[in-house]
């Protein structure tokens, strides 16, 4: 049976920074900048809120910081109250193969770190593409099968992530890499069905905090099976039957998950994106003032229509299941912000007025990431757009310009819009700062 | 479906200390005891040391004590590391039906949380029972397909135990107790495979830690699912296929799993323990020096043989499987302690001596619970036993005094002979405490 924990370890010891292509570089970048975006935005939601008010009595000295709120915490306090904020909104990055969201669990715990033992940035960015690569590469492995069967795999493979990315931080040889990957297996945890309550999110501050503690733990020399993945009772055979390593291991170095991540572009049900790109589009090159729409003919994928058909939702939630609130809230702002899907705005009477004109058809020629959208106004014009592949697609990525208006979107309720545009190009340039923690210090409103 | 997860929250809750029956309550007392002892014993081993450097630079406020060492931290802390002393050894209690050691991971959560939020002796006791009955009977619902699929049960169902020790405690209502039990569901981690390894004990300072920061986090509104035992992706679907979830649930408040807890009077493998027994009770009946001892025919189950056959052990971990080892070390210290299998007695050359003179004869006749030894004198005189159920054993339980003597020489190492004395009066009378804490402020050194 071949060493698949021993190899993993020695790969993210052994790797250089110079070893990453420059696409997978830029790509770390660019996920780090929208985690923090994330983070940033979610900070102050409930969940955040109540796990904060529930640990901070028990939490240690002021060794790194939480992003919007400026409180500082001990670094595993940090990592969990942080990996909630950063996917508390559901907006956070996805490995599309395995449903994974990495960054969430990988950069709270990293960040943590970085601020209380000082790496530069361009080890954190290294640090975090290695655990990113660990963790969708074990998530390859355990395969859909997990998720069906009611494992909440992004926390259960992420803890590898953060796992890797500290135990990389902190400098670890391969012997307690492995050590920290089998601390990490034997932690790891999370149930799929706690989707819908705030536990979801919970999940991941476990697997941040777990899977640092985890590298901390093996640097002092605490030990572990060294077989933790690939053993008859290893972590793959007891999340899934004949789970296959080898693929935790199969072209290392040379292909790089990190380059199959995604970035939503509107916190809402994802087949509603191309709607909305259609509908922001159309608004921006013929300044349509909503007020003079008289009818929207939505076209989309039969799938959409089960997933998102509500055309009066009642809160936050039901309106990002919501392709009418979408259409409205994107003719009304020209946005599909966190600020187009909260409570107040699923009630508002224009919202509502405007939901009530759009008009659904089912065509299932056109694919999920499709969507052909007309806008009928009450002077007769009309407008039509096909979209051929969402924003944020696997054809269509998002482009940094959009990666930074996301973020300025979701930091705009906690930093001043001077502050946004000085930490956006902070974090533009995080290989080259000789210090990674000045992003999290510049993420709080200045006093 | 039946609302198991609802209804064991419920029972929780409405739980009155006069409910337990009163052997109930006084095997509380008990396994209290025996926890404390082995806390006591083992707080200076080497995982202990090695999770308290990595982990004691992020804890936070000192709330809650570590028995043995003094040192006092945050109550979290203090319940992962307090887990670990208490299991390090393998001499905690143990749940034969499951081979679940619920107290080390119920106790040690509960009594920081009561060090930190004062309450009584007989809420403790009240709290442990319930911690320990959730425990069990979701490890009685799971079943033992799940550790032989390579499951920890211990940490996988203790977790709840935690949980629902430190809710009772906190004063949970019943929809908190059922986010309680739900936090704690997600939150479970284990593979059975790091036994052998320091990651082994380390899953019990998980589910410690983990359960009362689920329950601190259900007292703060934090939300769970609410079916997270039953679900059809819910906890026990995803251990074991098929699960019974009614079986959790099944003559609760009737049967109470607390008295088919088992004590280990032996740090060592548990075939061994009639052999001890023999040696220990013809060593005081019969004044036998160890000096004059020629020869040890020893008659035991194949079993017995086949596990703890070794005739030479080179260290602490080889010596607690081997029976001619036991022999030598109760025959020449009338004990078999914690002391008679460290790594410098496995190599003891008065030790060595006398095990050569152990002979083994396999009897297929001979319960695995059962041994008959004879001891034959140099002067030709010949001593001979035959234990019909070993000590502890569930046939015959370790009476009160002899959970006294196991806590002594628990103890010894870290508290005067009288302070020990004084420590085990102050456990017998929990029930009547004002403050359960206390007993753990007693478990260290005076200056």
């Amino acid at each position: 049976m071949t060493a698949v924990t021993k190899q993993l370890a020695s790969f993210i010891v052994d790797s250089r920074w110079r070893d990453l292509p420059g696409p997978a570089r830029h790509e770390a970048t660019r996920a780090t900048l929208n985690w923090l975006g994330c983070a940033l935005g979610g900070c102050r939601e409930e969940p955040v809120e109540r796990l904060w008010e529930a640990l901070r009595e028990f939490a240690g000295p002021p060794q790194a910081t939480l992003p919007g709120r400026g409180a500082r915490t001990d670094m595993l306090t940090a990592a969990s109250v942080n990996a909630i904020s950063a996917n508390v909104f559901d907006f956070d990055d996805t490995h599309l193969a395995t449903v994974i969201h990495p960054t969430a669990v990988v950069a709270s715990a990293l960040l943590a770190l970085a601020e209380h033992r000082r790496i530069s940035g361009s080890e954190f960015l290294h640090a975090l593409a290695l655990g990113i690569e660990s963790a969708c590469r074990i998530g390859n492995a355990v395969g859909i099968a997990h998720y069906e069967k009611g494992g909440y795999i992004t926390s259960t493979c992420g803890i590898f992530g953060a796992a890797a990315a500290s135990g990389k931080a902190l400098g670890l040889d391969t012997q307690r890499m492995n050590w920290a990957l089998g601390i990490a297996a034997t932690s790891a945890s999370g149930l799929r069905m706690m989707l819908g309550s705030m536990a979801k999110c919970y999940n991941l501050a476990n697997a941040a905090r777990s899977g640092l503690s985890a590298a901390l733990l093996a640097a002092q020399g605490f030990t572990s099976s060294e077989r933790a993945l690939e053993a008859p009772r290893g972590f793959l055979n007891v999340l899934t039957e004949g789970a296959d390593s080898t693929v935790v291991t199969r072209g290392l170095g040379e292909q790089w998950e990190i380059l199959a991540l995604a970035y939503k572009p509107y916190p809402c049900g994802v087949v509603i994106h191309p709607v909305i790109d259609a509908c922001l589009d159309m608004r921006a090159q013929h300044a349509i003032d909503a007020v003079a729409v008289a009818r929207v003919e939505v076209h989309v994928n039969p799938l959409a229509i089960k997933l998102c058909g509500n055309p009066a939702p009642r809160d936050s939630l039901e309106s990002k299941l919501s392709i009418a609130h979408s259409v409205a809230v994107a003719l009304l702002d020209g946005a599909a912000g966190v600020a187009q899907y909260l409570d107040t705005r699923a009630v508002d009477a224009t919202a509502a007025a405007l939901r009530a004109k759009v008009v659904l058809t089912s065509d299932a020629a056109i694919d999920t990431d499709q969507a052909r959208v007309r806008i009928n106004l009450a002077n007769g014009t009309t407008h039509e757009m096909f979209v051929e592949h969402a924003r944020g697609s696997i054809d269509r990525p998002m482009s940094d310009a959009e990666l930074e208006a996301k973020f300025s979107g979701l930091a705009t309720a906690e930093l001043a819009p001077q502050q946004t545009e000085r930490l956006i190009s902070l974090c533009w340039s995080l290989a080259d700062l000789p210090d990674a923690g000045a992003i999290a210090r510049a993420s709080v409103a200045a006093p």
